[in-house]
């Protein structure tokens, strides 16, 4: 079951201005090192003021790049990170053994001169080496003088083919046994949403002042991006490069674990930092005119409910029909149709709007009401399928013939 | 395995200027009756002198339209067919429980008119219910004179979104253990390649007039369509009202069997009508100005090959590179990797034209070379994985910004 999206609430407030580095202890820097045109930022570090407990959910591509290998195998034998460099231009996908020694490098190099353990995540162009020379120097520049104001230049050397920087805080009271402890939590992400997989689609480091063990902060995040990432990342993980890392700790208080009641209130938090910059990359998405806020409930399963939704989301002539401002409901469900799920005509409900447009038969419709509804710029869609509780939720973009000047025109 | 695309030769030959309709004992008429606009032809029938042997393969869509599932259960009861009638602008998909008897009406009234057993193929926009008085009066008035030379005319009323008729035969030599027989394959679709699902898609009528016992057509006709409409319809067939449907008999001599070696020489001329059609199918997608000749090799099973051909020719990415003449073979790599396939980027090799650019990891590229292929009308990809012997292969189109605006403005 998705829980509601409004997480904004007595314990949950955003930071207006807010960035990842307004947690407590962090400190960052952004440089320009050539791996982008025109002198723009691309490569960046944060560093936090001691080692934090770390959790990270990562891409399903069975092309996973090197610094994504690498940051699995880092976590797996110690849940720990102190520096994360970042860049963008270059995804260090396909690029053979030699990626695995870039990446590596990168991390040793970080770990030396801003305080170990590092780890490093990359985004970009795919197949082509690091140039390791430009690579050398950024990281050098970047972690000689950390800062706390700069978290929108660490948002900005992320991007790619974004348009804007994506960058966010939360501040959450957590209940204890006592009085309640106040926490930040602050991320930053890149990404056009599903957009640009070969761009390393999908990037964001998201940290807490929170003290958490290991295997608490790793549910903490499976949970928080399965409703906010993978509410927007269509087919689940799936760039080679895809990477959310969470970094936890700071306050000094004791660490809530797996079986502490806190894990809730901290969870909600961290999901509102997540759904905020999920929402963002979305509404970024390349020539993204017009939004679908995707409901599929009564499903047999959860899964089979996510199938559907994808399988929706994922339909060029659903999103051009979105793009269009046609409410044409044929669409949608014979795209639902071939999402391999068993499904019976007779027990389908489906609602555009505040509009029923059929129920186990198409039903007489207002047409001026659902032409309004789809000239929104945010459409709600939902689809109930009749035959359990699988319930799964989806935001999309429509396509538009932007997106085809962009992707056809752009060139690696 | 996939037998070679070249069944020219001298056992089977194209008929210049051959239709549905060249096969012997076969008529046809077609008619307008306002189901498209400006009295365009829109409802055909084909009738044979006698009933034929008949086998179908048709969607699989959870939602099959109300045709489609008579078409069925009608050859489940008795593979004969004699009379088809074929309509366009109404696809009665997702129309309730009052879809079935409008489609049983139209079979009743075609075995009424024209001889019996008749079946109906529809497609059009979904979740319309068939206008019944105006079907009754095209029906009525193409069953009253079906001739010989209107094969193109039938080719017309199927077309939705087509911009040309699609319709061919073949003729073959089948050698037998005496003399070697003649017969003729002919064959009319319509569809413009997966590119418009919520239009029923595709649909077909193949005939021949050798004879041939159910069982043994059944087979030839999934082996047939397996190397023809399943290589460009990714993902399987997909619509609401897909459908193939084979005709065979006529000639009077013995009929084929599956134990007869004759089986295989008939199946290639069936297979040369089938790939001539499906090949018109997507040169005339909406939008498609490039096409790409996609060959997936070395997988494990052909399964997980057409898998990764499915993912990489339905990858909006890979389509826009297409389009835009771009030989960016990393989206090809970053598609396959989504695929839900287990793959290892040693062993992969990417070939695009005659230049290998990857071969378990990136190799220098002749970029001069690649852009020259890429500006071809069509472009061959050939992908290895280097697993085992699985192999697939999918004819699919571009996707263009024409694409976008025919989708988007088209109101149903």
């Amino acid at each position: 079951m998705i829980p509601e999206p409004t997480v904004t609430g007595p314990t949950v407030e955003e930071l207006p201005g807010g960035t990842l580095l307004s947690v407590p202890g962090l400190r960052g820097a952004a440089v320009a090192c050539g791996l982008k045109e025109d002198g723009q930022l691309d490569l960046a570090v944060v560093v936090a003021d001691a080692p934090r407990t770390a959790a990270a959910v990562t891409t399903r591509s069975e092309l996973a790049a090197a610094p994504v290998r690498l940051l699995r195998h880092q976590l797996q034998v110690r849940p720990r990170v102190r520096t994360v460099v970042v860049n963008a231009g270059n995804a260090n996908a396909l690029t053979g053994p030699r990626g695995w020694d870039d990446a590596e490098a990168m991390t040793e190099q970080a770990a030396r001169r801003a305080g170990p353990p590092a780890t490093v995540l990359s985004t970009g162009v795919i197949g082509v080496p690091m140039p390791m020379d430009r690579i050398r120097d950024g990281i050098e520049r970047a972690c000689s003088a950390p800062v706390r104001d700069a978290g929108l230049d660490v948002a900005r050397a992320m991007m790619t083919t974004d348009t804007l920087p994506k960058t966010c805080a939360h501040v959450l009271d957590v209940p204890g046994s006592g009085r309640a402890a106040r926490y930040t939590v602050g991320g930053v992400a890149k990404g056009s949403g599903m957009i640009h997989p070969d761009m390393g689609t999908m990037l964001a480091i998201v940290a807490t002042d929170a003290e958490v063990t290991p295997a608490a902060l790793q549910r903490i995040l499976r949970s928080a991006a399965d409703r906010s990432f993978h509410e927007i990342s269509v087919d689940g993980d799936t760039s080679t490069n895809d990477a959310v890392l969470l970094l936890a700790g700071g306050s000094g208080d004791p660490p809530i674990d797996v079986d502490d009641a806190r894990i809730y209130a901290l969870e909600r938090g961290i999901a509102a930092t997540c759904r905020r910059l999920a929402r963002e990359i979305v509404r970024d998405g390349e020539g993204v005119s017009r939004l679908m806020d995707l409901r599929v409930s009564g499903a047999r399963t959860r899964w089979e409910a996510r199938r559907v939704a994808s399988t929706i989301a994922c339909s060029p002539l659903v999103k051009t029909a979105l793009a269009g401002g046609d409410p044409n409901w044929g669409r949608i469900l014979a795209a639902a149709a071939r999402a391999g799920v068993s499904l019976d005509e007779g027990r389908l409900a489906l609602t555009l709007g505040h509009q029923r447009v059929y129920d186990g038969r198409p039903l007489a419709a207002d047409e001026d009401a659902l032409q309004r509804t789809f000239a929104e710029p945010e459409v709600q869609v939902e689809l109930s399928l009749g035959e359990g509780e699988g319930e799964a939720r989806l935001l999309t973009g429509d396509l538009t013939e932007r997106y085809i000047q962009i992707n056809a025109e752009y060139r690696t």
